[in-house]
């Protein structure tokens, strides 16, 4: 494990829940190495946006793309806040009283200001960083991007330099006196995400195999929401 | 399924993808009803903060609920604009080249500003439709919330007139080169969540059993992000 831990700032120091707060920065990649999707925030004509969007991790620097046409990736490209926030829910918490019920989960949140990446080799890095995150192998068995498709895609790199990891596990708390007044049920049901067998494309040539990259894929058991 | 259709805004018209917007109420609802969690975004000081949060559903209203001493919920509280955003990621479409790579994906998207409930038997209709999305089944088996508890917590309601759904299914969508040129693999690769087996809480008497809404809850095969 790195000990390399999160430097919070006020932003990003958690206030609710401090003891769910996370410090190490190994946990905090996991969490988002792990995620499929994040969600992007951003404030357009004064009120929030939240999107859907892949994404990919070099180090401590995220990378997010999209079309240039996209008016969500143009704002952040200028400069906006962005908040991007990764989560994965691992299990319903049943408690014994209502108000105690929970999730165990893991939710990274990442604040700053995105920078549109213009220098070709990191755009190319970028991208790679994507698509290996969403589909590892694909950067050396597919097409890579030409100069048209690069063209009309613009990438953007977050700094993780403020972010922070709030993390629930284990049984549910209750209050003494409905422990001891028994007669409900309390637990966990955990919840997990995992690939299915390929669906190949129709329009493969009879007898085509599917690749080790992707077989793979589908034999891991991440949880990836 | 209903015939009732989504009205959009001009902030809820999708602009980019406009072939992936669904305009069924119905198909709404199923995305927000079988999902565990939501991302709620809301600007505090100039800059986006993406939350997850559960939330739960009565007709076309969702309510969200939390501490009343959470700053965001108390900026919701306050009348600022909100952005609720539900998405689950249904399987990676892995394409010919780099650039046609995609996700298939159900996201709903809900602008508008929450509304504080303080009418007693909503804010109790707000806690129950939130724990039975949950839950289900707690709300008639756990201990109902105390005054007490009541106080702590802040019920937020939101209007889903101003909401968009966006659906991606299906296969990848490659260029005829690729198709034609062969040499790479091309499909999905489905991705799907499920329940596991309940964990009883330590604490429960010898011999407990694990009550019918329970049990039901794991064998459900639902996507839950």
């Amino acid at each position: 494990m790195s000990t390399q831990t999160l430097s919070p700032t006020t932003r990003s120091t958690l206030r609710r829940g401090a003891r769910r707060a996370r410090t190490d920065r190994a946990e905090l990649y996991a969490a988002l190495d792990t995620a499929l999707v994040c969600h992007l925030g951003l404030v357009v004509d004064g009120a929030p946006v939240v999107l859907p969007t892949v994404f990919g991790r070099d180090g401590d620097t995220l990378y997010l793309h999209g079309s240039t046409g996209a008016a969500s990736l143009r704002a952040a490209a200028a400069g906006a806040p962005v908040c991007v926030t990764v989560t994965h829910v691992d299990g319903v918490v049943y408690a014994r009283s209502v108000f105690h019920h929970s999730m165990n989960y893991r939710s990274a949140v990442v604040h700053g200001r995105a920078r549109l990446v213009t220098d070709a080799d990191e755009r190319m890095a970028g991208l790679r960083a994507v698509t290996e995150h969403v589909a590892p192998g694909s950067w050396e068995h597919a097409r890579l991007p030409t100069r048209k498709e690069l063209a009309a895609t613009a990438v953007l790199a977050l700094d993780l330099a403020e972010a922070s990891l709030k993390v629930r596990t284990g049984p549910p708390v209750d209050d003494d006196e409905d422990v001891e007044a028994g007669g409900r049920w309390a637990g966990v049901v955990p919840l997990s995400s995992t690939f299915g067998t390929p669906q190949p494309c129709a329009l493969l040539p009879p007898g085509s195999t599917t690749p080790t990259h992707v077989v793979t894929r589908c034999r891991t058991d991440h949880d990836r929401p």
